[in-house]
């Protein structure tokens, strides 16, 4: 087997980090939501500092960063002789499984059944209504009296009228709207960083563990941030050239390729001088 | 052939005008939409003042329409040796054979796809698109950024959000716009006086044609006069108790054992003393 070259890793992270410092607090999220998302999963200080290490981020800001999120009940660490040893908390498990299934998913959601809800003009009970299911989370708002939501209409809008089917003409102002042009933008920049990240990794020997497990982080933390920034709907819904189903290919391509490590392969190489 | 009691014709049309009288050339165009719809159909006038002084209107009042409606381009009239024969023109053709489905229906419209077409906040070019549409009759708004069309969405409707199904819930404050409560009124006033000539034609011997066809005309009249005040929909568009089902049963009903007569017979009639 060849010996990875290491500016091949360098590349990749200069080309997932070129848009500026990712936050610490949220990078070390992303590393457990990869890595150790299962309960009795810990990570240690040391594999934490060599990972941020290798995107630049000091000591004490991962030292801070760790107090903040273990303050916040994200994480929870304890001793281990001389290691401290890292998990996520329950309430942090839950967020991160809540969040897995649409930053893992392998293709965007197609939903064959929407449903609309309107509430009539100068109808305050209808109103609340929609604010209400608003708040739930499950309900994109095309307008002030009307939301959209996934699958058939639910029992109980007796106070308002609802329509069930096929998602017929989505116009540009709603497609501009769910995906303004800075986030259109946010997507072409994380393209052309993919691009370079496949153009770097083909057919390069694989990486040691430790950088592998670092690009896997990079790679979930880029998606992440650009596909939680908009509700979860398919391609129909988004601006002309959106190029969010390329990019959903090739950070699965990517992540495939770069297998993640078992955590006890990549605490001996941490332990490496 | 038992001869038919005249009490049970006057109960009837007693019955069908008590809500004030009709509009005579309102009246005048359902005689012709009933009974001389087809090209080359004409009634004399002779016919025309039998029936319409079995409601009650008077010879000057039956000129005076006469002339509007001629002049209204709604009917033409010839003279054939000392009488006047009328039929309706072109333009009135068509406007009754348009009106003609609804009225003569024997089940409420039951369409298995709707869509809602919804304009964007502050989107004027879409809120112009809705206008254009409700214009074209074919349209109900639900609200001012909101129409709903029978059957799939339309294409070139790029500017709205359009979906396309099932109503799952038509909420009250909609079934009261579209029939208000002076129509839902009006809908059981009707329902009673049905019920009333049901009640006086159960059992009796036939009518002579000229009544029979005073009675198609007086009940085809009051129940095009309710039908055609609210948009086309079916029964689950209207308030809790509409009676409109019942009515259009009725209607139908009455229609058949009132058998529309030959305008010929009708002719010969209305030459006797």
């Amino acid at each position: 087997m060849s010996t990875a070259d290491p500016q091949v890793f360098r590349n990749c992270v200069r080309a997932l980090t070129r848009d500026g410092q990712h936050r610490v607090w949220s990078l070390i999220i992303t590393i457990f939501g990869d890595l150790a998302q299962k309960p009795g999963e810990r990570i240690s200080g040391a594999v934490l500092s060599r990972i941020l290490g290798e995107v630049g981020v000091k000591p004490e800001a991962m030292r801070v960063a760790l107090h903040r999120l273990r303050k916040d009940g994200w994480i929870e660490s304890r001793r281990s002789g001389r290691a401290s040893l890292y998990q996520l908390s329950a309430h942090g498990r839950a967020q991160s499984a809540a969040a897995s299934p649409r930053i893992y998913a392998r293709k965007p959601p197609a939903p064959d059944m929407w449903h609309l809800l309107l509430a009539g003009s100068g109808d305050s009970a209808g109103a609340r209504e929609l604010e209400h299911r608003l708040v739930g989370g499950d309900y994109l708002q095309l307008a002030s009296n009307a939301l959209l939501g996934k699958g058939p209409a639910p029992s109980g809008c007796d106070g308002l009228f609802a329509i069930e089917g096929h998602a017929a003409s989505v116009p540009g102002w709603l497609r501009s709207r769910i995906c303004p042009e800075a986030l259109c933008t946010a997507y072409r920049r994380l393209k052309e960083a993919l691009e370079q990240v496949c153009e770097q990794l083909e057919g390069a020997p694989p990486l040691p563990p430790l950088q592998a497990a670092t690009l896997r982080v990079l790679l979930v933390h880029s998606w992440r941030r650009v596909l939680l920034r908009h509700p979860d709907l398919p391609e129909e819904f988004f601006p002309e050239g959106w190029p969010g189903s390329a990019c959903r290919e090739m950070v699965n391509g990517l992540l495939d390729r770069l297998e993640r490590p078992a955590l006890d392969v990549l605490e001996r190489e941490s332990m490496a001088p």
